[in-house]
């Protein structure tokens, strides 16, 4: 199911076998929470270089249902992606006040964002789902607490993430499907790293690190990563949950990170925002009204191929979307380009010199 | 410059010979008023059968403004897109609130839609923003009446749109660019008459009929098209501005129009509506929820081709914008479809045929 293939250090590269096809590790998905990724195609995340995306389980079986997802013959079929799905369970929408109802032993009560109801959500039920939809991963259901969250809560939700992940893994019978634990803990370095052991401990498919990139700073979650990621098993791959500038990618995958996931590269490209390997740029800058080079000199995506930076920015001072669709369509085929060269690196054993140049660059840090 | 090749009664096709190519007529231009079809990438439209496009001379002139359009080496180097581009004057926007203070026989004074300040608009300044963006067909600025006005108004206009077409053929220097130009005469017979004449005696590359689809029946706009036609040289190319629906595209081609232009396909496209060859739907309808067929089982359309009528349901409920997209790329897909089956028919002697099956389709009125 998970080949190791070459490590540098901590770094790793492998290969994830799915229902969908293997993923050379390490990789990072889209966030296609809906089933789309926001302004862009299935066929222009391809191009992208893009293998595996993430969905959320949740919302997808409140609208459309399970049912619907089920009759079109899975969500690889429903949404038109033939290759890697992963879906979040839902745990994520704990954090926001516009979903929470209330969190206890048994599960979580959602208010539905779309007509007001309220749904429950258990550990069985968010699996049950998960199997329905056919997505190749399953992530287990956690209860997440808030940044800054007493200690009292980060080691009740720590707990209950055990028990909860527990009973996902006994109520999955979907056997095309892989199922992820997912640890919790906070930035409590003692809570993290037992959560991180009971994870591991019940022997899922994979390992997921969660409740990060909340708000804690990077050298607090590093720190996270690296005691989870030596609790976790070495020969099983580890997934951290929503990291996705490329900075963070290549730090966390110096700490054997191997899955990543975030909406951010498409969600600063809505904010009119660049990758480039020189760091990023508000592409309304009056500096490029007569920039007629492409957004990154190097890139061979679709955007820096035929659009210049004059161009998008005009779109973009115009209130054109199209502006934030290139800038989508750029972002994301930059960060699926970083994670490329970080899997050659590692098997050419030049990994740490890889990183060491990116930031010699003077890559902002996002 | 422009050729007839094959006509049935008052259909034909022909070819116009451009800076950018040879287009076969009749056409249909998709709107990219600032130098983008919302939503859709340039290789989009030409995935689906776009060999020309209209963007307006007159936003561009304002953002980014010719200079930065002429170093980027002109309009289709800035925006990216090698195939025939027409630049509409700004004539049209005189009909909106949002951007008319006055015209009168100097011309007109429009307000900056960005900034609030004020620029005026002669039709020799119209012509030479047009000769710099290095179009393939500049458009004469016209005065444009706007719906309802009185016999005095329309008359008014009529005589100064003349006036306006001397003064813009006089001022037209970029020897690689077409000039068309455009009658007036609102739904008055004689005054179109009367106008269109003026206009052909003026000798310009092609003639386009203005100030239609702005309010009138389709019978009313059908006797104005054929006026104007009857008045304008059989083998110059005849453009008739604004209209974008299969159904209209078609009745007018049957009255001699080549070449086509609206925002139409995209637009219900954004009001979530698809056109399929038993008419159009809205994808929101409830009846869509389970159905995975594709918009319209003809189409080859990327979105056609990839996903159903579920899913695009199930993403515009949603509210993202992908669905937006996706109806886009169908629409004009369709609508392009349609004037190359027309081409097609005229020159197997078949036109009318088409016509007739294309309406016993039930196709609604849009």
């Amino acid at each position: 199911m998970f080949k190791l293939v070459a490590e540098q250090e901590n770094a790793r590269t492998g290969i994830l076998k799915t229902a969908h096809g293997k993923i050379e590790t390490p990789f990072f998905m889209p966030v296609a929470t809906k089933g789309a990724v926001k302004l862009v195609s299935n066929s222009e995340l391809e191009e992208a270089g893009t293998k595996c995306i993430i969905c959320n389980a949740y919302l997808l079986s409140i609208s459309p249902g399970t049912k619907i997802v089920k009759k079109a013959g899975g969500i690889h079929k429903f949404i038109g992606w033939n290759k890697g799905i992963f879906t979040d369970s839902g745990g994520f929408q704990t954090l926001s006040e516009k979903f929470l109802i209330k969190a206890d032993e048994k599960g979580v009560t959602f208010k539905n964002p779309f007509d007001k109801s309220t749904s429950f959500l258990s550990p069985e039920k968010a699996v049950e789902i998960q199997n329905l939809l056919e997505s190749d991963v399953a992530m287990c259901l956690d209860d997440v607490p808030l940044h800054g969250s007493t200690l009292t809560r980060i080691k009740e939700s720590a707990e209950r993430t055990t028990r909860w992940a527990e009973r996902c893994k006994n109520a999955h019978k979907n056997k095309k499907q892989l199922l992820f634990g997912i640890c919790q803990g906070g930035l409590n370095e003692k809570l993290r790293q037992k959560s991180s052991k009971e994870i591991a401990k019940i022997e899922f498919d994979g390992n997921a690190i969660g409740g990060l990139c909340i708000g804690e700073t990077n050298s607090e979650r590093n720190k996270m990563v690296k005691v989870s990621n030596s609790q976790f098993q070495k020969d099983k791959p580890r997934y951290l949950m929503g990291v996705g500038s490329p900075k963070d990618i290549l730090e966390c995958i110096s700490h054997g990170v191997d899955i990543f996931d975030s909406c951010f590269p498409a969600r600063i490209a809505r904010h009119r925002t660049a990758m480039t390997s020189k760091g990023n740029i508000n592409i309304l800058n009056a500096r490029f009204a007569k920039d007629f080079k492409p957004l990154d000199k190097k890139c061979e995506c679709f955007t820096c191929q035929n659009h210049s930076r004059a161009f998008i920015r005009h779109l973009a001072k115009t209130k054109e979307e199209n502006s934030l669709r290139l800038l989508s369509i750029h972002n994301i085929s930059f960060v699926q380009k970083i994670a490329k060269e970080a899997k050659l690196a590692i098997k050419e054993n030049r990994f740490d010199k890889m990183v060491k140049d990116f930031k010699r660059n003077k890559q902002k840090v996002f």
